[in-house]
């Protein structure tokens, strides 16, 4: 960490900083230019609450070198991590797919795409019971029954469940539940990681619309420091000003993320563009780019026709898609 | 509400999504071009679903006439709100500035801020028990015991306070808080907006970082929705590429929001920049541009000169500001 | 393209905007609801002034169904654009590397790095002679001086090369250049696009930092328009808030600057993230997604290792990427 | 300025650096922690090419500590700068109002707002004779003829003139021009830039619409460094996600660009916001955080009532604005 001092600073308040920061056990060493005077701090500055750092009199910024986050840091942990998914091994050479539904809407919906995308080659399940809607007359989600639904669906195909909780409230709830979705709106809700920290579920923690990838990583760290190491991070777009796509897709998100961490990377194609045609070119890009995952909405196919899912495959398209996915997997170095 | 349909959709198609329209009284009237075709929507479509419309087969795009809420709409409720806290009015032609430390620290502090910000002007108290915090390492606020210091503040000053809930839990703790800010990072906690939308407390709701005017609406409207009118919108900056300030400060949001709704706006000039020294400029054209209230950052000088707040201002700082806001008031059709 | 009427349109507005709009041969077709009224306009709109519309007096706003561009667009151009770039073919199932150093620095150094690319599978030459540069007191490259050395590599390797024009009034420089190409900064420099519409050499355009995929293609319009219908789309980053890497790479608009165009779509993947760690995945993603040529920065190995360009591949890394990326093209349809 | 060196850095590597900067007059300064190490360079820096340096083999980023620009640097000019445009005062204690239309239509147009604009109290009358338009299709301005006019405008009225330049070689045209406005779009022009560093026109620099604010007066400086140091900084809105308002107006660039620089800051609140209704709200706020001066459009009220410009006041409501810009005036220490 490296502290820009003002240029007034006096030697008295320099010499206060530097105490209250060897209380911290962080060494702080001056370098005094003609304009301007820097501290280096060398030590363990996690502990350094930078915040009150710069808003202190005599400092004009603080700059990082280190990152802020341990748990989820690569260079203390330089292994894959590899998270097991009641049996399916997420991270590190081995490569899934999860695919389902946006929503649960009835046992038999649910439980045909379950059968359908796993035939097709998909490891898990997702499907949203708990639905977060920018507005309130929009369709929340079967709730409490959807969750129902979901189990019924894990039963009949066995295979892992993944769904969003949006309420700790409901985490009762979740106690078959494979992975805890956190969603996008929900990655700085800070006391409900803490509480995710607390359990050894696998979290799949969505990066934000407007977050970074640091701040993506601090938000498992606050899982991780709570004790649960299964943190799943996942990139399903950003919030930019162009309007054609849903989100921005961060595709360099994936092998940035993987050097500075060990934790497995997923990627949502679909809530990222919020367009179908572009499922199939975003998940082939997200492999070649080495994400460990991907979450894919697929859903069946109505007889009227008239839902089928703007970002939403149907179970053939997907079919297709996860044939074209296998013959990459050897080049970045993976198997299904 | 526009629905752009795509080129093959056919006869049998555009009728069946007709009569589903029918369902929900909502007429649609085709106009047939060329090379497209499109449905006019007439009638109340806040009860359609967007996004399942949009992902109808049939349908290339859907376009929004009037704003999706109704309850936080000007359209519906011409007249400005005028919210009551416990005796101070905010909105309409009253102006009142919200002032306090970031983070409640101790009795003193807090009792110190509040008698001298109130001195100088302020009519209600603002100070952080729950604290977001980035890194799970930083301070997180002395929650319980801080509300107990809040609390003691308001008998001592009778000042109205405005604090931060971040979990429902504690929804018990705020029973003598007057003002439940919603902070940023829960602008879409939707669970939260609707079991707040159950109370009568006043609620300060500020605007996410990346989150548009309409969102916030939304967002307002979920709360109001729930049978709570006494909300409160809150410009504090948006997250842009520009990394001189911490945030971008939308001051047009102010003109804006009071436009497309009746609800008072506050403007958080402190979070926004991240500067003290911006604090009064931008203070000065919130109240310029309408503001309702503003809810700035005061701290008390410590004896040590250590921590005087990167963004919060001094008490005289803050007595200077507040005596050079009172010649605007008149400007435009407000008093304090 | 619909146009939202204001709530007190008169009869005798809306008959006066549907004559002006009759006069540029679009018929208006009026939909009235209770609180609003819309015109579908039927016809060939690409000549209607959208501003001009939105400028009206009882126009709400305007939006638009057909995309403002013709000669660019796919709908009328459905095969893919194969551009012939001095024998080296561009486009369709043709795919190309184009790489060199960033800038020229002596005819040494441009022609060792264009023996080694040529060697590792590049079939083209990129070099920069002049330089944008953020700082007047930065290296502004060697101009005239640069432009010479970079003819020599052609002759020497007889590569087409790649290299940026930066004021119009070096046209002439550039007469045994094979592609000319218009960076970010100049992307809606429209007097350079129009002056460029009217030679027949390929150009290279460049998405700006902050323009949309439309807005690219209103660019490549300006080119095409002026008769100059061999324009290369490169997409090189979006700015955004995300500060890790240098600019975002938006790998979406690869396959929607595809569906949306018939011309050929590029990808620069060293400018986009600035990290040369990075180029490997980001060109793999880039690939799978569809682009049609890749544009890669790679720097000669100099003796003293001071210099080896944050975002340059060495050449022996640029060989290495270049073998992997050949078993991808069969699974997206193209050779190389 | 910091360098950040990478942790496997070898003894003579560190000391080759150290040396290449010495030969730039530059000091570097070491500071080695346990898992890295810094070097504080001490000196002007300026001269240091700081992409260069991040290019560097054993370099793992680099922090500026100094501003990049000395020209337009207020540390190396505290007081302001004013600018004499034909005895229109800009910059220090005076105000101006810059007001004029969109674009030049014909020269009984601009002469009436001209004269309207005058009597309600601009000092400069302003008018597009070359427009940047995204599209090939729409009105590109009248151009040399626009240029006619608005010289015309100026023998009737006797006000100075603004107006946009958008290509080197129309230079000649400009002779009588008392200021000339670069756009946004061409704000990273770099030879546009230099070039008119050797005039000594004043030079109304336009931030573009995804540039920071280092970056505008980065190009300020390279205009400044040509020995032109008539230059005027004008915000008028950036690029964000938020879709209501054309672009996000940054007051919040007032009060940082003058602590920045000492030289005038214009605001523009038309193109800014788009929208008409906000330009009074906007000019207010702008006012109140220490703007310079207000470069608004105002176009006449034409008799068939079609197109009164989207973004344009009146003549009737600009002299309504101007006489509520007046008593605030003296509150930021202003005169008009």
């Amino acid at each position: 960490m490296i502290v820009v001092l003002k240029g007034g600073a006096s030697e008295r308040q320099i010499g206060d900083l530097t105490a209250w920061l060897k209380g911290l056990r962080v060494e702080a060493r001056l370098v005094k230019g003609e304009q301007s005077a820097i501290l280096g701090l060398v030590g363990d500055t996690t502990s350094v609450d930078i915040e009150l750092l710069q808003a202190m009199d005599i400092v004009e910024s603080v700059k990082r070198i280190q990152e802020p986050y341990k748990n989820a840091n690569r260079k203390f942990h330089p292994d894959d991590t590899v998270i097991d998914v009641s049996g399916v091994k997420l991270g590190g050479s081995h490569f899934q797919i999860i695919a389902g539904p946006c929503s649960v809407e009835s046992p038999e919906q649910i439980c045909e795409v379950a059968r359908r995308v796993k035939a097709a080659g998909a490891t898990m399940l997702r499907g949203g019971a708990f639905k977060p809607r920018t507005s309130p007359y929009a369709f929340q989600g079967l709730r409490a029954e959807g969750m129902e639904m979901l189990l019924e669906a894990k039963r009949v195909t066995g295979m892992p469940i993944v769904t969003e909780i949006m309420n700790l409230s409901h985490l009762s709830l979740f106690e078959q539940v494979d992975v805890i979705q956190v969603g996008a709106r929900n990655m700085q809700n800070f006391e409900m990681l803490k509480e995710l920290g607390g359990t050894q579920k696998p979290i799949l923690l969505k990066r934000g619309l407007a977050n970074t990838m640091e701040e993506l990583l601090m938000s498992a760290e606050y899982i991780m420091a709570g004790g649960n190491k299964n943190v799943i991070l996942c990139e399903r777009g950003i919030r930019t000003f162009e309007t054609y796509t849903r989100n921005t897709l961060d595709i360099s998100a994936v092998p940035l993320l993987k050097e500075l961490s060990h934790l497995p990377v997923v990627v949502d194609p679909s809530h990222a563009t919020g367009i179908a045609r572009m499922v199939r070119p975003m998940s082939l890009a997200s492999v070649a780019a080495g994400a460990d995952a991907l979450i894919i909405e697929v859903h069946n196919d109505p007889a009227n026709a008239l839902c089928d899912g703007a970002q939403s495959l149907t179970p053939d398209a997907f079919d297709a898609l996860a044939k074209d996915i296998a013959p990459l997997l050897p080049l970045v170095g993976k198997t299904l």
